[in-house]
């Protein structure tokens, strides 16, 4: 049996850009549909409903993240999902304590995975050399994250809420021993997933202006510090609407990589990734 | 001015789910919209029409990509829209000569940016140790990812095709001085963008049955050989449906990694973050 659901979509596009970059003076030539409404209307949600997902959802999600595009077929990832509620406690534990983890029904873990490959080696009596590699991790990263993120697409789409884990590299030895994950197989992020709880709803945080990210041809300098500029204002104007200090963008994103502490641990990543079966020569 | 546009939806999600495994003997609890029918349809399109995209879509593409998830708001990458010939097939060069580059009428470069972090600190006058670590490089690389997965199903809700260009890793300072990076930005990937010719439609490639990727609170091996069995089946049924050789998936995601040779060069890749000021540590 296959229900449709779809979530309530944002009214047009011009009201989607103005929330999106917390600006009202933007050009408006665009297009529009409901699934443009479904990505730009995404805000990570961090209070949920204890409610868990109807039955077929979660097969639906992975589905959906499975049909992402995977460097070269490798299908280089897996997902773990975490509903026990004490399990999924410890991984709370585990990544700073964020209390979003131990809210949703759901959380999954999403795994950069050469563990398959590595098997299907050994049963093929073949080498896998270039598995020790950086571009081997990055392969099985990145075919992780775009997973993830068509992932999330589906779930918003049906009006569930998410947001990224990515504290679930603070202890990436712990993690892997609490999912069981064999050698070559590591944790690259979580991921929250539940129904929102209206009465503490979630904002759409603004994002720099497009000329900060969009290069013609080459990349250029000549926008950005006015593009910094305006971002800092629309992104104070948000942490104040949030009741928060108005600290700007451009000073919090440097405090992100300031010294080797802001990495709340994961400086040693490395080592991490070599002791799970990533030699990253 | 906003016209919707949208593309034509799979029919239903039991026909999807048999389009995307490869397998029509599948349980079809789940639920459906036009989201998901746009995601579950994914196709990698190499052939291209040469029209380029109507005025505000590439836009609307980038405020998508920008509106995904990005590590504690870092917005650590950027993107280069190639569209004069010979600068894109100067790209195609130096990515492995693939046709489609030189095909579509749009090459998205997606960078792995932490440089403008590195302006903000200069400007701030501030350290920013915490960018030389692998930590820092996977931000940006999976703020990246998100967002250029994003792009992706923009662009397809609209009809046009995508295919990623991994190879655009084959020579990262090359590819770097083409486009112009400054120190601690490097390209991760491209995308080619472009409306489909239809004569030469893409065809949905099989994935492995959910059970080998999908695990409940731990990662368990117990499904995996029936579940590449099956895969080994509809992945040879799809080649030979597309006039490839009759070689199993499970070969293929060996080959992949088989030896040094088998990476095309990226077995240097640590060194050319390195050289493009990702040290790595």
């Amino acid at each position: 049996m296959t229900a449709t659901v779809a979530a309530a979509p944002v009214s047009s596009f011009a009201a989607a850009l103005s929330e999106r970059y917390g600006d009202d003076d933007l050009a408006t030539d665009g297009v529009w549909n409901e699934t443009l409404a479904t990505l730009l209307g995404h805000r990570s949600v961090r209070s949920y409903l204890p409610d868990p997902l109807p039955k077929g959802w979660l097969e639906t999600i992975v589905a959906a993240a499975q049909s992402a595009p995977t460097s070269s077929n490798s299908q280089a990832w897996s997902v773990v999902a975490v509903e026990e509620p004490e399990q999924k406690s410890r991984l709370a534990s585990l990544a700073g304590e964020q209390a979003h983890v131990r809210a949703a029904p759901l959380l999954l873990v999403f795994v950069a995975d050469l563990s398959r490959a590595a098997r299907l080696a050994t049963a093929q009596n073949s080498p896998l050399e270039g598995a020790d590699y950086l571009e081997a991790f990055l392969i099985a990263a990145l075919d992780a994250a775009l997973a993830a993120q068509n992932a999330v697409v589906a779930a918003e789409s049906l009006g569930l809420g998410t947001c990224y884990l990515g504290a679930l590299r603070n202890h990436p030895e712990a993690v892997a021993r609490e999912i069981g994950l064999p050698p070559r197989a590591a944790a690259v992020f979580g991921l929250t997933v539940g129904f929102p709880d209206a009465t503490a709803p979630a904002a759409i945080k603004p994002r720099l202006p497009q000329e900060a990210v969009l290069h013609r041809g080459r990349y250029g300098l000549g926008a950005e510090q006015r593009a910094v500029s305006r971002h800092d204002r629309a992104s104070v104007a948000f942490r104040a609407s949030q009741g928060l200090d108005s600290t700007p963008w451009s000073a919090l994103a440097v405090d992100r990589l300031r010294s080797v502490a802001a990495l709340k641990g994961r400086h040693t990543l490395g080592a991490s990734l070599r002791a799970l079966g990533f030699p990253i020569v």
